[in-house]
């Protein structure tokens, strides 16, 4: 295992911004559960947030990572604050219906002086749950909790050089995964032998730059299935007649860089034909639209002015900021691309802007992850040519 | 995409003895958040459980599915109940900082009339923040949310013989990506080349019996990371003098088997040898415990006990139910093998029995899969040597 994968300076300018972001929320801790914000923040990467942990960030000093006993030996050849900042509790906690996990972070807080004021708290959050929020609730009764959902998700919006780094070898990683499921794409492979052979593409990686594992498992549906976003395979073989749309994303070291493009097996109708020619240009035009000083909804709006002129109707959301994340999601859970969010754009975000259109007996699923650039469009990291594929 | 992978008996046999649950704990409808529990109840498989979403059990009828609105559609394609029965809300509410999708929930209940009485929640779960419990109360002030943690999950624990037939074919890709494991390991191999070869396997699946994603990823760490239970892979090879040891699962539907083994590549050290002795001596005194009309915590002492005479120290927790299951954990979070816990067991239950040995400066996984039997000891589902496999 190697361990925190950036610098101890990238650390200290990611904590100093989380702490001028408690200051004007007025807090006087944080505890950071949501598992993309303790890496970050701290390095912590193992798959174990399926139990109570995470991050306390005091007023000044290092960072405390607090899980499962276990975990803290993990915390310990991941993360890079002192070992007497990385906590355990007893195995006695988990999953028990007799004491909480919470019932020690709050004893954790006691012991280091943070029970006073006000502490932020995720609270909407995967790994911050109802119980998990009245049990700390409880314990620290003359503490203020202070919903600070998205407070460090906000500092990760504008990312590093060092970042873009990480996410260019995750966008080679999504290359190549696509072109696997192109290629291999056909009537008669059986979905599930096709999404294995793309998660092999993408764990082996590319050279030296290892695959991990994507905040979401291969999305590849086919036909009926691709009219709903979500559905996973099964063993079912692929049809002619049918388009089938892949959403993948390389990982690299936990940063993501989606991709998705559709394929048709067959004679495409005209129809899809259609909105393929004014998906493409729309997708330009929000490409044109993503600049620094312009806004997210710039974006949405571009794209569905080209829309309308082609009399197709597509609202709702149109893309999400990117980077480090774990399961279930790899959108980062702050600004939207979407009318109605007006997010300033800045040099270094980075989006998946996925205009997908999903219409009564079809999905078409087209889309880049981009980076906003310090002038002019905004770039796509991935080459893949921007079409509805066809195999005849 | 196939539908419902169980008969509609059954489905009404889930749903009478959740109902009987919420009777006895006098709740008058039940909202649940758990995707197991979900899928359980009404065959929902997507992943899409990274926004809100969830099952209501109203008094009588059939269980409503409810979710975002391009999620419903993958419901009206994956649940057995009556399209009418699968709700979908606005885009707009998703991860949105101005309105909540409990806002959209406590709509729905109140024009069914749910919105009276007591309704249980599960409070200790991934997929009810502590935002969405609070939503709900204030939108639902006349009525009480009541914890139903678990509720639908203590129903899990005894399988059908239709669930068992799920897990045995789980047991059988298990075997398949355990034996590719052992296989491939050598001095050299990259972890990550290791893991894709494994998860390849696993997907492919056996035969028609193909393969669905773990709720855990494989988890295969060599030497030191070997002390900490849950790193996952980097691209480091792996090197002679070291012990790996590999926590998999195959995955038939959702429903998992998971088992582990170890390797030393090289001569392994004498303690580790003794602890490999006590350690297959200790799950053989388990299994013999695992006896319907005794208890979990009985395993846990057979073992314990047995360690205890070869001098080595092992508490805490050493397994849980496992069956349908949703990242991030394969475990059902009811029942604990361990010595405070007395749940009695009783045919058809199915555990991952899970002594593993975290010592200093190595880690020896040795587990299995068992089901309770009507007479005797419990039955290991996979068939894999219960050693520490060597490779000189």
């Amino acid at each position: 295992m190697t361990s925190a994968p950036f610098s101890r300076g990238e650390y200290d300018r990611r904590l100093a911004s989380t702490r001028a972001a408690m200051q004007a929320a007025g807090l006087d801790a944080l505890f950071v559960t949501d598992p993309s914000n303790q890496a970050w923040l701290t390095g912590y990467d193992g798959w174990s947030f399926y139990v109570h942990q995470g991050v306390i960030i005091p007023p000044s000093g290092e960072p405390i990572w607090w899980g499962r006993h276990m975990d803290m030996l993990g915390g310990r050849r991941t993360c890079w604050m002192a070992q007497d900042n990385i906590l355990g509790y007893g195995d006695h906690y988990v999953q028990s219906t007799q004491v909480h996990p919470m019932q020690d972070l709050a004893q954790t807080l006691k012991e280091r002086g943070l029970d006073r004021g006000r502490i932020g708290v995720e609270m909407e959050n995967y790994y911050y749950s109802a119980k998990a929020h009245e049990v700390l609730s409880t314990e620290l009764s003359s503490t203020r909790l202070i919903d600070a959902t998205g407070l460090v998700n906000w500092q990760r919006l504008v990312k590093s050089d060092a970042e873009i780094g990480f996410i260019r070898k995750a966008a080679r990683i999504s290359e190549k995964v696509t072109q696997v499921a192109l290629e291999r794409a056909e009537p008669g492979v059986r979905k599930n032998d096709l999404v294995a052979d793309i998660i092999h593409a993408g764990i082996t990686g590319i050279g030296d730059d290892w695959g991990d594992y994507p905040a979401i498992v291969p999305l590849t549906p086919s036909g009926l299935d691709a009219t709903a976003a979500h559905l996973t395979w099964d063993g079912t073989p692929m049809r002619a007649g049918e388009a089938t749309f892949f959403e993948l994303s390389g990982c690299y070291r936990r940063y993501h860089a989606p991709l998705c493009r559709t394929i048709y097996l067959g004679t495409p109708p005209d129809e899809m034909r259609r909105a393929e020619a004014a998906q493409i240009e729309g997708i330009a035009a929000g490409l044109e639209a993503a600049r620094a000083g312009n806004r997210t909804c710039d974006i949405a709006n571009a794209f569905m002015a080209i829309m309308a002129k082609h009399g197709i109707e597509r609202s709702g959301r149109m893309g999400y900021p990117v980077g480090l994340s774990y399961p279930p999601d790899w959108g980062e859970r702050t600004a939207s691309i979407r009318n109605e969010d007006e997010t300033v754009l800045q040099p270094g975000m980075v989006f998946h802007f996925m205009p997908a259109l999903w219409m009564d007996s079809w999905g078409l699923e087209t889309t880049e992850t981009i980076v906003i650039a310090p002038e002019g469009p905004a770039q796509p990291l991935c080459d893949i040519e921007r079409k509805l594929f066809v195999k005849a």
